[in-house]
C-alpha cells in the first residue's frame, strides 16, 4: 500500500499543528472520519472544504486543486496486513452471510449503499476496557426490475 | 462459498415456520444477527440455545449437538462476488485506512476486537428512502509490550 | 462456474417448449435480460413472476419457492474464460478509466448504481455485420459527505 | 494503477484550459469516450488526430508521437477497487451469463467485438435522480467453423 | 480441471472404434482440431455435424443435443501445468511482445480475431527429429474509432 | 509489464531510422520476429549480431554487450490484459487440450519444443478483411523413460 | 518485501556500535524481540523509548518521531519466501488445526490474542545441536455473544 | 479446507467416549499435540501407536493402515480466514522479520526446524484473563556451505 | 490436490502385496521413480510396461487401458504445501538464480529439458545422518534462432 | 524479479575480469553454485569468502559487509516465468508426488533438508547432445513424534 504524498504531507502538517481529527471536525463542520478520507484521497472536497482544511493545517493553497479531484479509490491489499483493518475483513467472512441474511429479511431483495452512505467511530467508555464504536448507515437500494 | 447443509435446513425449518430473525431473538434473548451467525455456523451455541432454537424452529434434537461444536470460521471467497456482502468489503477498501486514523488517534496503538465484539443491524425509515444502520462494539485492545 | 441446477431445469423445459427469451419477454411482461438473470439466480421473482414463469415453462409449482429467495450473487470466475463474457471484463480494462473520468465530468464524484439498473440487449441489422448493442442505465449516486 | 505521465500532463492541461471531454467532442469530430481512451493512451490516435488534440490542449507537438503509438492496453488491477469501475465488474459478474444467454439465442455462437466496438455515455436527466446511460455497440462475430 | 462427461464418453467411443481425428476428418469434412474442440465442448456443432460424429462413434443420437448448445469456453487453470499446454502459455510470455511489434507494424492498431479463426496442426518430418507445426490464422481487426 | 529501457531505445531509434522489423529481417538475415524478441530482449544475439542490429539502427556500440546476455525471459503478467496478447492466451485456453489431443495422436506423449522454434507472421491479404497468419514450428521432443 | 528506511538506518548504526538485542534489552528493560519489532516499525514505541534506542545507537532524536507513529503492520508477501518464516507458515499450515483443536478443548470457543502477546526467543543448548525455542503467550479471548 | 473423512470419525469417536487430547496423552504417552496432528493425518503415527489410539477411542483396527501411512501435509488455505488460525499467520506478517533478525543474531545464518520439532500449549491461568501459551522447539539448522 | 483413483488402487495393491519401488525396478527393467510417476498418472506406459506393473500388482488388467493413455500432467497446487515437496520449491526459489547463472555459462543460451529427462533417488549412507541423493539429468537445449 | 544491486555489480565485474564460476570455484575452494548464490545474495559468505571473492573480481572492500549480512532469500515470482528456471518448478509439478513416495519408502516419514544441503550442476557430453546434470544432497529429516 502506497499513501499518497499528499496524505503524508496534510499529516505531518497535522501533527506539528497538534490538531485532531475532532478539532478538524469543528473547523469544517464534516465528520473526522470523512475528513481522514478526504486527507488519504478517497474523498473529494469541494473547493471551499479544501480551502478550510489547508488552512486550518498552515499549508498554502497549492493543495486545494489536488484535494477536490475525484480520486481513484480503493487503497489496500486485497487481503490487508494491518490487524486494526484486517479485523474488518474477517468480520465480513464470518459474519457476511448473517448480515445479508437479517439485511434481506428486514428490507427485501438489495443492498445497503457503500455510497450514499455515511461511517462514525466513537468511543464508548467500559471499566472493562473501552470499546470502540462503528455506526454505519447507507441506504437501502431495492433492486429494480425491469 | 458451500452453505453448510445445517444450515441449510434449519434456513428451510424457519421458512416454514413463518419466523423471523427477530421472532428468533424475542425466544432466545439472543441478538438475530448472533443467531444467525449460529445457524451459518459461525458461531458456537450453548447446549441450551441449541435446545432452544432448534424447539422454535420445530426440528428434533439431532441439530444440537452440530450447533454446539466451535466451528471452522470464514464462508467467503477472497474477495465477495455478493454484491450486498462486497459494499463491506469496498468500506474497508477506500475508508480502512481513515478508520485506523482515527481509532489510532481517539485510543492509541492497538485494534477494535472482532471477538469481543457484537454487530447490531437496525433499520431507520427515512422519507428519502429507508437505511441500513449497522452498529459494531468492539472492545479495545491495545498492544502489549514486553 | 457451477450453473445452479434449477438453472438447468428451467433451460431445458424452455428449450422443449422452444420458447425464446422474446417469448418469455411478452408472457411475464419483464425485460429478457432479468427474466434470464431470475433463471440464472441472480435475481427474485416475485411470487407471481415466478407463477408465469414456471407455468410458461410447463414445469409444476415446486420451483416458485426457490425463485423467490434473495440469491448468493456473481457467478463467473475472476477473469472470465469465455470469449464472450471475458470482452465486457476487457472493455472494463481499456475503457474504465476513460468511462470514469467522462462520468465524473458529467456528474460529479459518485458512481453509476448496479441495483438500481437496467440492461437491454438489441440486435442491430447491419449489411457488413450485425452489432450487438447492449444498454445500461443506472441511476447516478453521488457520494454523500458527511 | 499506475496512470502514464503523458495522461498526468494531457489532464492537468485539459482542466487549465477548461475544456470539458464533450467540448473536445466538437473539436475533434470524435467521440469524449474515445478521447477519453486516447488520453489514457488505451486507443491511438491518427497523426493528425494526436495534433489537433494537443492544439486544442495548448501543449507543444512533443506529445503527438507518443499519441500515435500502439499501446500496451488495459489499465485496471484484476479486480477494481474503486467503486465507479468495480459496478461494471460487478454487472458482468452477475449479468454475465444473462447476457450470454441472451445473445447466443439472438445471434448464434459468437461473441460481442470489443474491437469493433463504440461506447457511449449519456446523462438521462430524471426527477428521481439522473441517470448514467451506457451504450455499447459490437459487431457480432460468428465463430468460424474450419 | 474438470473434464466434461460426455468429452470422456466421445474419447472412450473414439478409441474404441479406433478412430483417429484425421479419420474423423474425411468422414465430418471439419479440420480435425476444430472437431477435437467440438468433443472437449470448446465449440458447438451444427445438428447435423452432432449427428455425423454421433454416428461415426457408434453411439445413440442422445448426444446430439449438447454438442449443438453453445458452451462456456475455455478449460484450462490460469496458468496451465500440463508440460504441452503450458508450452504454449510460455510462447505468449516470451513472444508475446514481439509479436504485437510485428503485428502492429504489418496490420496498425488492432488485434488477430481468436473467433475469425483457424488452427491447423501438422506433422513435419524432419532427420533431426519431426517437427509439430500449427499454423492459426485469424482475421484482422483494426480498432474502430468513434 | 516494465518494458527495458534497451528495449525502448531500440524501437526509438528504429522509429527514427524508419526501418520496419521487415528492413531489419533482410539486414541481419534473421526473421523479423526474432529480432523483435531480441530488442525486447527474449532473446539473446551473438556479438556479430548485435553490433549489426545496432549499426543498422544508428547506434553506438554502447548497446552490444547487453544484447548478448542472456536475459531472464517472460515479460507479460499471470494473464495479459493487452487484448492482442490475450488472444493467443484465450486460444490456449479455448484450444489447448484439443490440440494437446491431435498433437498426442500423431506423435506420442511429449511436447512442441518452445525452445527449438521458431515463429513467423505472415499478411494473408482476403478481401474480406486481411487475415494474420502465425505459423509456429517446434521439434516435437518424446518423452523418455528411464 | 521492502524493509522501511529507518530499519536500514537503524540496523546499520546497531552494527556499527556493535550492539546486539540482548544489550538492547538490558539497556532498555524491553524484550529484544519487542526492540526488533519497534525496529522493524512493526510496533510503535513510547517517546521515551524512542529516545532511549536511538540515543543507545548513537544516533541523533530525528528519529524518535518516526518510531512513535503507529505503523501500517505486515511486513511479508502472502507466502513467504524466506526459509526461517516460511517454517511459521508452514507449521501454521501443518498444526493449525491440531492447535485449533487443542486450544479449544483447553478454553472454550474464542482465540489467542495476538495483540495482548509476548513472543520470547530462547537458546536451548544442546549436545545433539543447539534448538531455537519460541514461546508465545497471548491473552485467550472467549467469543462474546450478544 | 476439507477435514479427512477419517479425522471426522476419530473426532466423533473422541466426542463419544467423553476424552479429551490430554487424556489420551495420559492413555498413549505422547503430547496431546502431536495427538491431534496424528488424527488431523499431518502426522504419520507407528503401529503401535495407530491401535493405542484407535482402541482407546472404541474403534475397530481398520483405522490403523490409514494412521500409519505418511500423509501430504498441509490443510490450510493460503490465507486462513479461521480467526484462530489466522492469529498465527498475523504473528508470523507482524513478528517474522523481528524473529528473523534476533533467530540469526543468536544463531547465525540458518533456520528453525519445523521438521525436528515440537509444539506444546499451555493453559497460564490469570486473574485478567487466561492466557494461552504456546512453546514451539526446533533445532537450528545452519545453512552448509559446499 | 486429488489423486487419481487408478493411482490409489494401485498404492493399495502394491502395498498388499508388500513391494517396494525397488522391487518394482527389477521386475520392470525401469526406474522406480519412472514407475512412481507411471502410477502416479504424470507418465504413460505401453501395453506392455502397463501389463506387467498389473501383474506385478496382482491386479487384473483392466488397468491397463488408462495407464497407456497420455496423462494430464501436474499435481500440485501453485506453490506445495506439503513440506517434502516444497523444500524443492524452496530450492528453485533459493537457487534458481545461481543455477541458471551456472548452466548458462557452461552451456550457452538454453534450458535444461525435463522431456528428455530423468531422475534418480538415492540413499547415501552417513553417520551423521543419512541423505537423500536427487540427480537430475536433462539434455541441454540451445535456443534456436530462425 | 529485482536483481539486488550488488549482483550486478559483482556480475559485471565478473565479466570485465573473464572469470567464470569455475575460475572462482578454484581461487574460494568453494563450489560454483554456492559462489553464484553468494552473488545473488542467497547465501551470506564468512568475512573471509567475502573478502577472497572481491578480491578475485577485482572490485574494493565497500562489498564484504553487505556479503555477509544474512540475506532475505527467495528470488522468483511464485510461478517463474523464465524458462529455464520453469522446467524445475515443472519437474516438482510432474515428479513431485512420485519422488514424496519414493523417498517416504526409503526413509520414512521426513523430508530431504533444503539447508544441510548442496547442488551441483555439471556438463555430462553426449553424442546426441550434451546433458545438464543436477546433483542435490540433502540430509534426512525425519518427522519428531513428541
Amino acid at each position: 500500500m502506497s499513501i499518497p504524498e499528499i496524505t503524508q504531507k496534510l499529516l505531518a502538517a497535522k501533527k506539528d499543528k497538534g490538531l485532531s481529527f475532532t478539532d478538524l471536525e469543528k473547523i469544517l463542520g464534516r465528520d473526522e472520519v470523512w475528513i481522514a478520507a478526504a486527507i488519504y484521497r478517497q474523498a473529494s472536497a469541494s473547493e471551499e472544504e479544501a480551502k478550510q482544511l489547508v488552512e486550518a493545517l498552515g499549508l498554502d493553497e497549492s493543495y486545494v486543486k489536488e484535494l477536490t479531484e475525484y480520486p481513484v479509490k480503493g487503497l489496500g491489499p486485497v487481503v490487508p496486513t494491518d490487524p486494526l483493518i484486517y479485523r474488518f475483513y474477517e468480520i465480513m467472512q464470518v459474519y457476511g452471510m448473517p448480515m445479508k441474511a437479517v439485511i434481506h429479511e428486514k428490507f427485501g431483495d438489495g443492498i445497503m449503499s457503500a455510497i450514499d452512505f455515511t461511517l462514525d467511530i466513537e468511543k464508548e467508555e467500559d471499566p472493562k476496557g473501552d470499546r470502540v464504536k462503528v455506526i454505519m448507515s447507507g441506504k437501502f437500494l431495492p433492486y429494480k426490475k425491469w
